[in-house]
C-alpha cells in the first residue's frame, strides 16, 4: 500500500482526486489537509463519501505529512503551494502538484503568463511535465510532477501526432474549447450562480494555458510554436471539448490521418481514436481521451478534435495515472470506472 | 402615461420589473433606485436591456421619488422596504410592494413567521393582498398593494375553488412546491452556484409562505386553515410548480371538478384550467397560471396541480397587472407575451 | 467467479447493469443479450464502453444462456421478459428480474394494475421481492428475484420504519415523487427530446408503482394500506427524490424519529439517515439511499424524504447487491464507488 | 394591417414565428397551415399560446392564401417549399421562405451543397438574401426573401466588418460555432433525446450553411472565400455562439477595430458592439445580435465572437424584420422584447 497525503483536498480537483483515492485498492489516505474545514469530515464537506470516505481535514503540519506519508498531491490554490512544495521536495517525498508551478522548462514562460516571480526556480529542473502518454519516463524517475492544465491535456494530445510528424504549418494551429463549469473550481462567485451562468468566451487570446500548450507542442516539433488557444464555458459541469485547426503541409486524406493517430497511441489504454466526433458523454467520469479528426480538402486543413473529463483526466484521474507511473502500478489502477453516458 | 418608478430595480424580480415595463404602452420609466449600482445604467448590470432600456440607476431620493412618479414599485430586500414605504405612503403615492410586509391581515401572523416586530402595522389595514384574481375591487381602490409571493399566489390559486366551495377536509391540506432557482434572488452564494445547485426540499414545515397560504384559503374558507406547505429546489431558471393535497368531503368526479375550475375562473384570462396536467414550459417566460387536478377515487382525494412562472405571475408580472388594474387599464396590458415553450 | 449473462443490454438499466458488472471483481460477463442491436459490441452502441467492455451483442439463445451462467439478469421490454423467465427457472437458472413481473405476491393486484392476466402466477409464490435492506434473507435463497422499481425503493425505505412501528395514521399517506429523465428508459419520444422536457406531474393517481409501494408496506404494517402516488418528471437525467408525508399517530419529535430510523437502519451500509435534507448530488452515482425527517408539529404530521440513482440503487445496482446477496459475496462489492456529486 | 399566413406554422421556426406574429401591431394572422396538425388549433399543439392564439391549423389550399394573404412566410420542410413557392410568387404574393433555396445567387453553389437540382433556378434572381442589415434596400423592393440562416446570420454579420474593409487574409477564416438544441427542429430522434443529448461537433468541413456563409462574404469581399465552419451542439435550447478566427493583413489594436465596427453598424439597433465577450444570456430571447473582437497582437490575429437567438434573429425574428423592411414599418415593430437574461 502506498501512503497518500492530499493538500487541499476540498476544492474540485481535490474532492475528486478522494473519490478516486478512496476506491484505488493500492492507496491508503493518510491526511487530508485543508485550511477552511481543518477539524471536519471530508464527508461534512461532500456528504456524497459519508461512509465511502470519512477523515477529519486537519491543518497542514508538514512534520506529520513527511513521517506519513509516500506521496503527497498538492491541490492547492495558486500561491499557496508554492511555499510547501520546496520543503515537501527537500524533505525527499514524491510530489504531484496541481498548480501551474512545476509545469515549465523556462521561469521566463512562467513569469510571463502568471505575471509574478517563480519562487523555486531551481526545482524547474527537477520537476516533470505529467503528461503521462508523452512523459511517462521522465514520470516513473521523478520526485516532482507538474499535473498538466486540463485544456493542455486535451489540447496537447489532440495535436500531438500531427505536431511530431511535422504534417502542418505551426503558425496556423488554432484551439477551440469549450469546458464545464467545474474547471472553475468550487466557487460563489455571482457569474458562476445557476441563473447567471452563461455559453460565452472567456480571456481571448491570454489564458495561461496558452503557454503550457505551446511549450509541449514546441518540444514535440522541436520548433518554437505560437498559437491561439480560446477557452469558452459552456453550462455542463464537467468536461473539456477541445476542437483544432491546423493547415496541413501536405495532401493527406482523414482516414491516413486516422492511422498515423492509432499508431502513434497504440500502447496507450486511456486514448481512444475514433471513426467518429467525440462526444462529452463518453468521456464524462472517466480518465479517458476520446480523439477524431477531418481533413477539409477543399481547404487542406485539418480539424482535430479531442474531448475528457476536465477534474479526471484533465485534474485528479491524471494526477493518480501519474502516481500509477511512479510506484510502478497498473496504470489503470483505480481508474477503471467508464464514462457515465447518461 | 403613466409614471414610474422602481426601488431596487437590480435584483431579479426588478430586473423582470423593468424588462416588463420597458415593454408596457401606457408606462414610463422614471426612476431606477439601486443601492448597490447607483450611478450605473440598468443595461450595464443587464446588458441584455442595453437599447431597450439604458435608464442610469440612482441612489433613494424620496423627494425626486414623489415628484416624478404616480406609482412606485418597492423591490427592495426585506428590511430596506420598512424605513421607505411609510413615507411613501403619506406622500400620498401608489405603491406596489413585493416584499412580505404588507400581505398581512394580522401583524401577530407577519411576526410569528418573520420573527420580529412589525414596523408599520398601522399600513395594514390601508394595504391590500395583490393576488389580482381574488382581490381585483380592493386592489382597484387601494394605494398600498402586497405583492403577493411566487408559492402562494400558484398554490392559492390551485386551491381556491376547493376551499371556497367547501369540497375539501380543510386539515388535510398538502402543498408540495418545486420552485425554478431565480427564486432565491440574485445570490453568489455557493449552494447556488451552477456545480453545487441539486434537486431538495429546503425549509420543511417552516417556510414562510405557508402563513401566507393560510390566510387567503382561511378567508376563503372563513375558516381557519393549517396546512402542509414543502418547497423544493429544482434545476431549472424559472416556474413554480405545485401539486396540492386535500381529502374530499363527498364523492365528485375530475370532470365535475373542472367545471367547477372552469366556472370559478371564468371571466380570468390569465388562469387557464386545462384537461391535461400542467407544464412549466407553458407558462415560464407568460404571466399565465396553468391548473389542472384529478380526483383518486379510491382515496377519495383530490390532486390539484398549478404551474407558473415565478418572476411573472409570482413577481413583476403580478405587479404589473396590479398595476394595471390601479390604473383602469386593460389588465392584460404590458403583459401579452406567451411562454417561450422552447 | 460469477459468470453472468444480461438479457435486454441496450436500454438504460441494461447499461448501467453493464457498467457495474464490468468493474465487478468476482464477476465475468457471458452474454449480452440484444434483439435490436445482435452482432454489434455493446461499445458500438454505447461509446463510453470503449476499452471496458467490447463484448457482442447477441440474439437470444437459451441453451447457451445455460450453459454459460451461473445468473441472469433480465432488464428486458415488458412483454418480452415473460416467455424467457419460466424457461431460466426451469433450467435451474439463478434470475433478477427488472420487469414489474415478479415483484407481487398477489396476482390479482399485478393484472388489475397491469392491465393484462400474468402470464406465470405459479411463480409468484417463488419469487422474492429484490428490496435489500428488507428481504435479505429471502433474497439469500431465492432463485428468481423481482427487482424493485424505482420509485418503490426510495418509497419504501423512506416510509419503512414509520409504518414497521406503527406511528403513522395508515390512511394518510401521501408520497410526492420527483424523478429524472432516465427512468422512462431508452426513447426517442417527442416528449422526452432536449427542447421539449419539462417539469411536470404524470400518471396522476394511476402509476403502476404505487402498488408496489402499498403491497410493501401493508407488509410492514400487516394491514392494507391504499396511498397517494404522485411522479413528477424534472430536467436531471438521473434521481428519485421522494417526499413523503403522514399523519403521527402520537406526538414525537424529529430527534426522536430520526433515532428510530437510525436504529432501524443500523446495519444497513447503503442507507444513509441524515441530520439535514438529502439532495440528490449526494446519492447520484451510487447505490447509496439519504433519508431525513422533519415533524410538523403544528399539524402532527411527519415529512420523511428520501433520496437515491435511479439507476443503480433504483435498477441496475440493487441488482448487483441482490446478486452479491445471493451468491454471499460483500454486499459492496461492485458498489463502492461514491456520488458524483459535481 | 398586414394579413400574414404561415406555412409550416408547426415547427419550432414556425411555432416562434407565430408567438411574435401574434404580438404584432400591424400583422393579423389569417392562416396556420400545417400538414400534420390540420384540424387542431395551435395551441392544442403548443399548449403555451392558448388564450393568445387559438387559430385552427389548415391544410395547405393555395387558392385561400391567395385571397387572404398580403405575406406568406414559408417554414415548410425541404423539399415541401419547392413546389409551393413558385406558385405563391406567380400570384404576386410577397413571401420569405426559410428554406435554403433562395439564399443562393448561383445555383451550383445550392446544387453542389445540397447534392440536388434546383427546382425553380429562374427565381433565383428574384431572390434576395435577406439579411437585413446588408441587403435592407434590396429586402425592401423584393417580394421574395431567402432568410438566411442561423449560423449564416450570426457568422456573417460578426466577419462583415473585416471582410468589408479588407483587413484580414481572406484564406484564412475559421468559424467555431456552438449552437442551442432548437437549430435540429422539433425532432424525436434519440440522439436528441434529454438524457443522450450531449456536447459535440457535427458535420465538420461539410455544413450547408458554410456555402451561404462564404457567399455573402465575398460579396462582401468582391473575392471568392473558401472558409473552415465547425458546428457544434451545446446543451442549451437556444443561441448561437460564433467565434471567428482571421489573420490580419495589418497591425490593428481591438479598439481601433471596435471602432471600425461601431461605425459599420452605426445605423442598426439590433447590432450591438461590445467592448466585452457576449454572452448568451444577454440575446437570447430577443432580435440582438452581440458581437465584440480581440486582437492577438502576439500572432497578429483577430478572434470576432457573436452570438444570436437562433430562432429569433436566426430564423422567426429576422423574417419578422424582413417583413417590416418589405411593408415599410418601423424595423422594430414586434421585436421589442429584450432576452430573458434569467
Amino acid at each position: 500500500m502506498v501512503n497518500v497525503s492530499v493538500l487541499g483536498a476540498t476544492g474540485y480537483a481535490g474532492y475528486e482526486l478522494v473519490r478516486l483515492l478512496a476506491q484505488h485498492p493500492r492507496v491508503e489516505i493518510k491526511n487530508l489537509v485543508s485550511k477552511n474545514f481543518a477539524g471536519k469530515k471530508i464527508s461534512d464537506i461532500y456528504p456524497s463519501l459519508a461512509g465511502v470516505c470519512d477523515i477529519l481535514c486537519t491543518e497542514l503540519d508538514i512534520d506529520t505529512i513527511k513521517e506519513t506519508s509516500d506521496i503527497v498531491f498538492c491541490a492547492l490554490p495558486h500561491g499557496a503551494s508554492k511555499e510547501v512544495i520546496p520543503k515537501l521536495y527537500d524533505l525527499g517525498l514524491k510530489i504531484i502538484d496541481f498548480s501551474g508551478d512545476y509545469r515549465y522548462k523556462d521561469k521566463n514562460v512562467y513569469e510571463a503568463w502568471y505575471n509574478e516571480p517563480h519562487s523555486s526556480p531551481e526545482l524547474l529542473e527537477k520537476s516533470v511535465y505529467g503528461l503521462c502518454e508523452l512523459h511517462r519516463g521522465e514520470i516513473k524517475n521523478s520526485s516532482l510532477v507538474g499535473n498538466p492544465g486540463c485544456y493542455p491535456t486535451c489540447s496537447i494530445l489532440t495535436l500531438a501526432p500531427l505536431v511530431k510528424e511535422g504534417l502542418i504549418d505551426l503558425k496556423s494551429i488554432i484551439i477551440d474549447a469549450k469546458s464545464g463549469v467545474s474547471g472553475a473550481g468550487r466557487v460563489s462567485d455571482l457569474s458562476y450562480s445557476f441563473c447567471e451562468l452563461t455559453t460565452k468566451a472567456y480571456k481571448v487570446a491570454t489564458h495561461r494555458h496558452t503557454s503550457e500548450i505551446e511549450q509541449e507542442l514546441s518540444i514535440l516539433a522541436d520548433y518554437p510554436i505560437t498559437l491561439s488557444f480560446t477557452p469558452h464555458l459552456i453550462p455542463v459541469n464537467r468536461g473539456i471539448y477541445a476542437t483544432c485547426y491546423a493547415n496541413l503541409n501536405k495532401k493527406v486524406t482523414s482516414s491516413e490521418l486516422l492511422n498515423l493517430y492509432r499508431n502513434f497511441y497504440k500502447n496507450e489504454y486511456f486514448i481512444r481514436v475514433k471513426d467518429t466526433v467525440p462526444e462529452l458523454k463518453n468521456v464524462v467520469g472517466s480518465n479517458f481521451v476520446d480523439i477524431s479528426l477531418a481533413v477539409d480538402e477543399r481547404l487542406n486543413r485539418v480539424i482535430a478534435v479531442g474531448a475528457l473529463d476536465n477534474l479526471i483526466k484533465g485534474a485528479a484521474g491524471q494526477a493518480v495515472q501519474n502516481m500509477n507511473i511512479m510506484f510502478g502500478f497498473d496504470e489503470k489502477s483505480g481508474l477503471e470506472t467508464p464514462a457515465y453516458y447518461i
